[in-house]
């Protein structure tokens, strides 16, 4: 009879040993599996110190070391974490590792892995409120806090006009910015008949992230419909008078500016666009102001590192990462809009079988019109977990202590004469070069990374090569920053 | 100094305690709390069958519940532990309750949850081959074992000129099967300029996901653009010769038909649209046939439950969601495409930061430009990690198992003559309804959601209302098909 060669009622297997046969661990074995897993990713962390950051392994090397086929009957779990160190370990560069500078950080915190582990065992889907109420209420309360330990206005909290949500990432976010201000621009046509002839245009400093322009590519605007605004060669901001004269000229070319994306916090050096004076340009037009503070965003838990946030009040959006910097491990990217109507005027879909009181009544918030997917899993839990073990005291001395280890890698590439800044220190980023060039920083930065002793990135600044030191693991302490500069040193040519 | 009043190299707190002040769990620390955690879920699970399926909170009880602030101070873990039995557990909709059957099932297994912990604690980014070479070619074995698994053709195959890619919902594989789409049909127009004039349009049935519509608004081309293809009444599968004629009528209209979305296994009843005849029809206009098998694709596990993908060789993209009905923790949606060009030919970036040997050699994959996501987790552990535990023929004896236990709930529909069934079953999903009209069948199943026996949803088929049972937990088992079918008599009014 169907079902009833099972055994026990939460979760046992039917062998009850939870090796081979069905798969299906015994409570028992759930709990020595998964003490065992938790074991290793302390053993892992433990290790990093005396594994080369960057993998070694070239193409296919992880391939080649697997079986061609999945098995046909159930192996053990311990099986798994075999190769694991044998064959994915070795394929790993390690992001948790203490010299890991490349990128931005993303971080993955005790407090997060627990957080979400829980969601996982929890396994409920919050796509609409009524689908599991717990998923949506919490989700609002940890934005709420978060949007007040970052300091943003009240009219981007859930109980005012606008609201906060839980993307994926900021490309997601910076796309359904674009979405919302594509929805507001054309007062719904967009959704209903399309982009039309419209010859929609949006805006962003040459720094920008790469994903506005894969934004407006998925929007159906394409890439040429985005305009790259000059910067400041200084300080790598965006040349607001320049943003001006671009919107201008396509106005009179016919075109309709919908969007500006200030970066609060570059990819390349950590840029900050003057937030208060993208809006100001913005005003006339009624052009939506989307902040992409993805890496940097985070610092402003800290009173005195929120400088670059200025005229975020008067901004349309708004997207900072706890994943990144901010040790929520990922997907964990927090978005905020001041009025929610154009979002979910831009994303709400209703069909017959998530219709329901709850959603009628207008009483709560269905996270599905929100983003571009329907399901979404209880991510809120690792962000209350890291706020609440931490505390705000917590993760503000975090984001302090990689601001002061980047101040002090400055020092240390200020007081080598063969090295240069090549921008000042932007919280926990530095980026330098070699005064000899291009060719010899690269290289230098390729023999380091090489070496397994620290990971670094490369960017281009004003047509010259330079590298990257973003710190911001809680790992990383003062000698590893140490470590990485005497190696820095000791590889040039 | 900076960074060096923290003590210990692997993840250790400033104060030893890993409680308050700094938040950063101690190695014992987080052992014990993470031991906890997993037998927070371990109870959990065996607490489910005490408990009510449907959460029971009014809106706004949750959030009542909670500060309006988060704590300045660190909390211990165990004071989350509190808080979630005491404050979210009763929001909670159990969806890993054995008496779930509402929606589609989203299974957590403990393989599954284990396999998702260890990437947590992992925590690499796979945006690119490079940046953690792992996460790639595991994602590329797991898929192909998996391709192989469903009895996909070759072509899908990483080894071959398509793959398959872990999208997160099958909402974005279908976003991204219609981005891949227009940029086959526009040969790479879309991307460079926009949609442009041309009156782009798609097509599915009556019965397909709402996502399809969403995906249209999202891509630029409006809901509009989206036809609605009717059924037949009997099986709710496409009429394929009305397809036919809507592409023919809107081709003379000057359209560009450029997607037909087929679906295997409809949300409302489980309805199985003829992809080989589908694909027929979209064959003399080359327009791209994405296969929508979220829910009933993994039945493919088991040969005996593949007719519904004939034709699928044809298709151009395809996907299912483990996440769903496969025991892997949400989230995880299979997608592949026959031909890679078209998918990252549409969603490809290259900012200079990302610039690295292995992309330019062309030997690797960049998983980057499968997704509209940039970064991405370790996903393929968790999937990796039930194929293995469970092996193939674990996963195809749980499949067997709902389709069994289905059949068995069908039983007992014919067998009280006050129900009739809506369809026939479909695989593990059985839709019915009672004779005497919509509003006691829509009260009979809101008086059972309401007792907190079990959870059902609703439909609606051929203009009338009906009930939805979608068996898939592992941990549901014949005698709770059997309390939930007494509770649905006892309610009949």
């Amino acid at each position: 009879m169907p079902g009833d060669d099972r055994t026990g009622r939460d979760g046992t297997g039917r062998d009850g040993t939870g090796q081979g046969g069905t798969g299906h661990l015994s409570p028992e074995e759930f709990r020595r599996q998964g003490h065992a897993a938790i074991d290793w990713i302390a053993d892992y962390w433990a290790s990093l110190d005396d594994l080369p950051v960057r993998s070694r392994v070239a193409p296919g090397d992880v391939r080649r070391a697997l079986p061609p086929s999945a098995p046909e009957e159930g192996e053990p779990f311990d099986a798994l974490l075999a190769d694991l160190d044998e064959v994915v370990v070795p394929g790993l560069t390690h992001w948790q590792h203490p010299r890991y500078f490349a990128y931005f950080p993303a971080n993955s915190s005790p407090a997060a892995i627990l957080g979400d582990l829980l969601s996982s065992g929890i396994g409920a889907q919050g796509m609409i409120w009524a689908t599991s109420p717990a998923v949506t209420e919490v989700e609002q309360v940890v934005l709420d806090w978060f949007a007040e330990a970052l300091g943003l206005p009240a009219d981007f909290r859930s109980d005012g006009p606008g609201g906060g949500v839980i993307q994926d990432t900021a490309s997601t976010a910076t796309f359904t910015a674009l979405l919302a201000a594509l929805h507001r621009a054309s007062d719904g046509g967009v959704r209903r008949t399309g982009l039309g002839q419209e010859r929609w245009t949006v805006y962003a400093s040459t720094q920008a992230h790469s994903s506005l322009v894969k934004a407006a590519m998925m929007a159906g605007l394409g890439e040429d419909a985005v305009r790259s605004v000059p910067v400041d060669p200084a300080t790598q901001a965006m040349d607001v008078e320049a943003l001006r004269d671009a919107v201008a000229a396509d106005v009179r070319d016919g075109c309709r500016p919908v969007m500006v994306q200030a970066a609060s916090g570059s990819t390349s050096t950590g840029a900050m666009d003057d937030v208060a004076a993208i809006v100001e340009v913005a005003r006339d037009l009624a052009i939506w102001v989307h902040v992409d503070a993805a890496w940097a965003g985070v610092a402003a838990v800290c009173p005195e590192l929120r400088d670059h946030l200025r005229g975020v009040e008067s901004a349309d959006s708004f997207v900072t990462n706890p994943h990144k910097w901010l040790l929520t491990t990922f997907d964990c990217s927090t978005f905020w809009v001041r009025d929610r109507a154009a979002l979910t005027g831009a994303l709400s879909i209703l069909p017959e079988y998530l219709r329901n009181a709850a959603t009628e009544s207008g009483e709560v918030v269905d996270y599905r019109d929100w983003h571009p997917q329907l399901g979404r899993r209880f991510r809120a839990l690792k962000l209350w977990s890291v706020l609440r073990t931490y505390g705000l005291e917590g993760v503000r001395a975090h984001v302090r202590s990689g601001v002061e280890l980047a101040s002090y890698a400055a020092d240390l590439v200020r007081a080598d004469e063969r090295f240069e800044l090549v921008t000042e220190p932007a919280l926990s980023l530095v980026v330098f070069r070699l005064k000899a060039g291009d060719q010899p920083t690269l290289e230098t930065m390729e023999r380091v990374n090489a070496s397994g002793e620290a990971y670094l990135s490369h960017t281009t600044v004003n047509g010259k090569a330079a590298i990257r030191l973003a710190v911001g693991s809680w790992r990383t302490r003062r000698t590893d920053v140490e470590r990485t500069w005497r190696a820095l040193q000791e590889a040039v040519g």
